[in-house]
C-alpha cells in the first residue's frame, strides 16, 4: 500500500476543460492508478465551478485509485486549464488558495501538446467545441486562434454548428436554398418551425452549438451542396492553421479534439500526410508538465543551497 | 389643464428595445404632449428590467407633458417590444400586472411599420443593433429575419462589428491581411494586442459589437478591402430581404433603425430608388396601433350589447 511517504514519487494531472475536468494520479513510472471527471474546469466559465471541478476530480481520482488515505495537502499538482492564456484568469488562478502540496500551472494548450508528444516538442491542431494551434520548440511557445466563440475558433464544433443554424435560418426565410440539414436540424432540436428555433438557439454558448457539428458531416458526406461549402471553408481554415505551425518544423505534428474524425479527412492531403498519432491525452501532459516544473524548482533550490 | 376625464383622448405609447425605452404621450389629434426614456425594454433581456422601464419612461413622459397628476391606471398603453416576436416572451409580457388601464401589446416590428407609414400598409427594412424585415400588408403580417445574434442579424450594426473583429483576430494570427481596422478597432477598444482583444470581447452582446460597425462602414468608404468585403456581404444580404419585402408589393417601403445612414449608400441603385422617407417613429406606431386595437374593442363590445 502506498503511503504518504512515497508523494513526492506521486503526481497528480489536470485537465480543466470548458465541459469537464479530469485528473488522474500516476506513479513515478508514469502509470496511471486512477482517473477522475468532475464538471466545468474552466475558469472563463466562473472561478467558483472551476476550482470546484479541479478537487472534485483530484478526489475522485484518489479515490478510484484507492489511495483515499493521502489527502490533496500532500500531492503535487500539474494543473492545465482552458482559459489561463489570458493573464487575468492566470493571475486569477495562481493566487488560488489550492489544497495541493504545489500547483504548476499551465495552458490547456501546453498540456494538450506535451501529452500528444510524449514530453518532447511538438505541434498540435486542436479542434473540438473551439479551435486552435499551437506549438511549443525550444521552449518556446506559439498559439494560434484560440479566441473563443463566436468572434473566433473559426473550423471547431461550435463554429459548424452555428454555421448550420445560420444556413437553416437563412433558408427558411427564403433566402438561400434549402439543404437537407434543415429538417435533421429542426429535429435535433425538437423544433417545429423557426421561430421554434429562435427560441432554442437564442443566447447558446458554443457547446450547445458544437452538438450541431456531427450533422454538417454528415450531410457533407451525403453530398449536400451547403454542408459541403460550410465543411470546406472551416477545413480551409485548419489547413492555413497547420501550414503556419508546420512553417516552424516541428518534430512531431497531431490533431486532437473531439471534432478531429470527422474533420481530419477533409484536410488537404499533404496536411493529413504529416500527421502522427497523439501519445497521450492532455492530462498526462499535466503530469509531464508538473514533474518537468518541480525538477527545475528543486534544481534552483540545490543550487542556491 | 388636461384632467383624468379626458384621459380616453390621451394616449401612451412605448417602444421598447434591447439598449432602452422610449415613451410619449400623445393626445386626441395625435399630437405629442411629452416623451421619456429609460433603460431596457425588451423582455429578452429580462422581464423585471423590461417592466420597470416601461413604467419608469411612462412616468417620465407624463412628467415631462405637465400632466404628473394623471395615474398610469387612467391611461390606454400601446406597447411594442422586441423580443415578443417569440410566443413565450409575449404571453409572458401578456400576463404582466401592469399598471395602466389597458395594454395592448404588439412587436417592435409592427409599430415600426405603422410608424414609419402613419398607420398604414406598408414594409420596412430595420437595421440598428439588429437586422430585419417586416411588412403589414391587408393586416397580414410577414418577418425576415430578426432572429438574433450571433446565429441571425446579418447585416446588422453588431454583425458588421462582429466580422471586423474576425478579420482583426485572423490577420493578427497572419491567415489574412491586415486591414486599416486593424489599428483602429484595437484603439477603440483599448487594446495592445490580440491577447487583449480578445479579453475585451469573450462574452459580449450584440450591442457591444455594435460600436464597431462605424469603423467598418469609415475603412470601406476610404478603400480597404477587407472592410469593402465585409459591406458589400452585409448590403447583399439586406438587399435579398428588401427583395423578398418588395415581392408583396408594398404601398410604401422605408428603411429605419440607426445603421440605415451608413448602410443605405450601399444598397442596389433599385432598392434605394423605392425608398420612402419613415413619417413618424416607433413610439407613435404604438399610439397609432394602440388606438386601433382599442376602437375594434369598443366596436367588439357595442356590437355585443
Amino acid at each position: 500500500m502506498l503511503t504518504s511517504s512515497d508523494n513526492n514519487e506521486l503526481f497528480l494531472g489536470i485537465d480543466g476543460g470548458g465541459s469537464k475536468c479530469k485528473a488522474i494520479i500516476m506513479n513515478k513510472n508514469n502509470e496511471i492508478l486512477g482517473t477522475g471527471i468532475s464538471g466545468p474546469g474552466n475558469p472563463l466559465h466562473g472561478f467558483e465551478q472551476a476550482t470546484y471541478s479541479i478537487t472534485e476530480s483530484a478526489n475522485l481520482a484518489l479515490a478510484d485509485a484507492g489511495l483515499s488515505h493521502i489527502e490533496l495537502n500532500e500531492l503535487h499538482a500539474g494543473v492545465g486549464l482552458a482559459g489561463v492564456n489570458l493573464p487575468v484568469l492566470f493571475d486569477k488562478m495562481s493566487a488560488w488558495q489550492h489544497p495541493f502540496k504545489a500547483m504548476y500551472l499551465a495552458t490547456d494548450l501546453l498540456i494538450a501538446c506535451l501529452g500528444a508528444h510524449q514530453g518532447s516538442d511538438g505541434a498540435v491542431v486542436i479542434t473540438g467545441t473551439g479551435s486552435c494551434g499551437f506549438s511549443c520548440i525550444d521552449e518556446e511557445q506559439y498559439i494560434i486562434g484560440a479566441h473563443g466563440f463566436p468572434h473566433g475558433d473559426k473550423g471547431s464544433g461550435a463554429w459548424f454548428g452555428l454555421q448550420a443554424a445560420k444556413q437553416v435560418l437563412l433558408s427558411i426565410d427564403g433566402l438561400v436554398e434549402p439543404s437537407s440539414m434543415n429538417n435533421v436540424l429542426l429535429k435535433k432540436l425538437n423544433c417545429n418551425d423557426d421561430t421554434d428555433l429562435v427560441e432554442k438557439i437564442a443566447g447558446k454558448k458554443a457547446t450547445y452549438y458544437a452538438q450541431l457539428a456531427n450533422l454538417v458531416f454528415d450531410a457533407a458526406e451525403q453530398g449536400d451542396k451547403v454542408a459541403l461549402a460550410i465543411v470546406k471553408e472551416g477545413a480551409e481554415y485548419i489547413n492555413s492553421m497547420a501550414r503556419t505551425l508546420l512553417a516552424k518544423k516541428p518534430n512531431r505534428f497531431s490533431m486532437i479534439g473531439g471534432l478531429t474524425p470527422r474533420l481530419k479527412p477533409w484536410l488537404a492531403k499533404e496536411i493529413q500526410a504529416q500527421l502522427s498519432e497523439p501519445l497521450s491525452p492532455p492530462e498526462v501532459g499535466s503530469v509531464l508538465f508538473g514533474r518537468s516544473e518541480y525538477i527545475k524548482q528543486s534544481g534552483n533550490k540545490q543550487q542556491l543551497a
